[in-house]
């Protein structure tokens, strides 16, 4: 087992990566302060996991919370019933949630965690690669709004991430490869010889290679852990990094409302147009573009935007962001493989091509 | 103007208290960030106060959130109406909410702040005296969920609190009243000299002496401000000792689904069966449980529980608590006149007896 440390000062957790942890009571046992436990999980993991979770869980009083699968239940509804559950069970302000599943179910069960009772505990178990590389890190909790992705929620850091690479044996390719998309981010925002890894080892993750997925985890993050360490709650721009190709992502997925598209897959195309832009802006050269564009498409990630959102529909989606200031969108863009930064300093006319010239070739649509 | 301090570190803020002050634009302009203002109100209070507010914010770009007035709207589908026009008009990170009512918009526009993009800044501007001497100060923000009062909620601390004793001049005398509940309770915590001084001042109080009023406000204030900053996030148990009556209030409010009884006049039945309580433990003496009572009354606040609502009832009720601790829920209870703990020290019988024998004789009812 790795153990890798989010360093937080007083809100520092560790983060378990290793295989068969899920059935350790040991290992979750320290973390958990009082006897309730509600474990928040959905209706395509449950059949899998929960009854292995809930008996490493056996001494403390647990309860669960099913919910539907999918991003496009992550809203303040399932939210409410995860209060409704707890209140209804009773539980205190000593309680713990602990969120089984993947990207959707942590960052729900992490939001309902921030605001039950003006907050309480809560464990990320991670079941998918995307999940357990991203989002069970740095206590970015939240749902979405019919009116933009993740648009409501809060920081609030868990007690401990608990990452069985174990879990990765029932993932659908789809979803290995949607998660190899967050891990190529950190090897294109400042991390070189990750990303080089990543292109002589690309065949060995999608063939689930253990050594091979249990570095390519732990690497990730830690690199997620340096960079949220700096910048907790993204106020200095470090950790806006995070974010590349995501403001195309966002996009791409409101603009599919949420169906069609998993997250990584958006933000793979993302990372596309990021990097083009970044071309046209004469940051990148042309065979940067191409590394990056065929490393995404060897772990058989999409690259191109959806002909059913027009570049037009793409602007104006990206206008609501987070990322937002006086107006125009900050983007995170590149100035080298490893080497990214956030910035205004593009054109409009710039951003205008790239997403017009963002599409597959009429051949393809 | 007289001006204190919450003392919080890098989180400190200031409050205002003084005449004419809503149409005071020098005095909140350090306060806001950027261009994007987004005043929350309600019905009864915009067509008193909504134009002088909006004036004063004239610099800045604003836009307002009209909600429905009363408790029974401090829900998740209000702040949800929040979210939606905050995303229609495309609000970002930099933006500032003003909260322009009573202790439900202030409540709600703090949460709604905390959520919003996981958090922007907000202002409150109390124009009930409950909300000027309690809700606007120190942070605590939230709804109630219909399975308990102030369930969902987080700690946000607003970036200043204008309090305009002019807005007294419009509050009917019941809503007066039910703010003095909580100025009565400030005495009790840990302030014998103010105790003191409301028995003497409490005719002048009704009778709406602006000197009077302004005294007493600023010294609730102070003394909530000296309490938050020793325990911004009830951890200690100090900060726990402002819920005073409320776990017992909590209850009243609840079974009486948040109609029929204000706040403040929950809050004061519970002040009151908390120094009966009090008073069987021996703690208190016969002639303190009537000093409290007589204040109470004389300041025409209810002192019992509804004939409506049972003593099993408001037992069950009063187990959905923030301060359930290992199943006992922990009690404010008094030591004497200013001397308030935080205590599960007190056998369930006597609670028991303190509920049945706490309503109104049987002619009253």
């Amino acid at each position: 087992m790795n153990t890798l440390t989010v360093d937080l000062g007083a809100r520092s957790y560790p983060i378990y990566i290793g295989q068969n942890l899920l059935t350790d009571p040991q290992l979750i046992t320290p973390h958990v302060v009082a006897q309730q436990v509600m474990i928040v999980t959905n209706e395509t993991v449950a059949p899998l996991y929960l009854d292995k979770v809930r008996a490493a869980y056996a001494q403390f009083n647990t309860h669960v919370v099913l919910l539907p699968d999918g991003e496009v239940y992550k809203t303040l509804e399932s939210i409410n019933r995860i209060f409704e559950q707890l209140l209804t069970q009773r539980y205190n302000r000593q309680a713990t949630l602990v969120a089984l599943g993947g990207g959707v179910i942590g960052d729900m069960t992490g939001f309902a965690a921030a605001c039950y009772q003006r907050g309480i505990q809560f464990i990320q178990t991670p079941t998918t690669l995307l999940s357990q590389v991203d989002s069970s890190v740095g206590g970015k909790t939240g749902v979405n709004h019919p009116l933009g992705k993740n648009m409501i929620g809060a920081f609030h850091q868990p007690r401990c991430v608990v990452i069985d690479t174990d879990t990765l044996a029932t993932l659908d390719d789809r979803q290995l490869s949607a998660g190899l998309a967050e891990v190529i981010k950190y090897g294109l925002i400042n991390d070189p010889e990750f990303f080089s890894w990543l292109e002589a080892h690309a065949d060995a993750l999608l063939a689930r290679d253990s050594n091979a997925l249990a570095y390519a985890i732990a690497r990730s993050c830690q690199d997620k852990a340096a960079i949220v360490a700096q910048d907790e709650h993204e106020t200095s721009g470090t950790r806006a990094l995070l974010n590349l190709g995501h403001t195309f992502g966002h996009a791409i997925e409101t603009g599919s409302n949420y169906v069609g598209y998993l997250h990584g897959e958006a933000v793979a195309i993302g990372i596309h147009l990021a990097a083009q832009l970044s071309q046209h802006l004469g940051w990148l050269t042309l065979q940067e573009v191409e590394r990056i564009k065929n490393l995404l498409q060897k772990v058989h990630l999409p690259v191109h935007i959806p002909a059913h959102i027009s570049a037009e529909q793409m602007l104006a989606l990206m206008q609501v962001d987070k990322k937002v200031q006086h107006g125009k969108v900050r983007l995170i863009l590149l100035q080298g493989i490893g080497k990214s930064l956030l910035t205004e300093d593009y054109s409009a006319a710039l951003l205008h091509k790239t997403l017009t010239e963002g599409y597959a070739d009429l051949m393809e649509r």
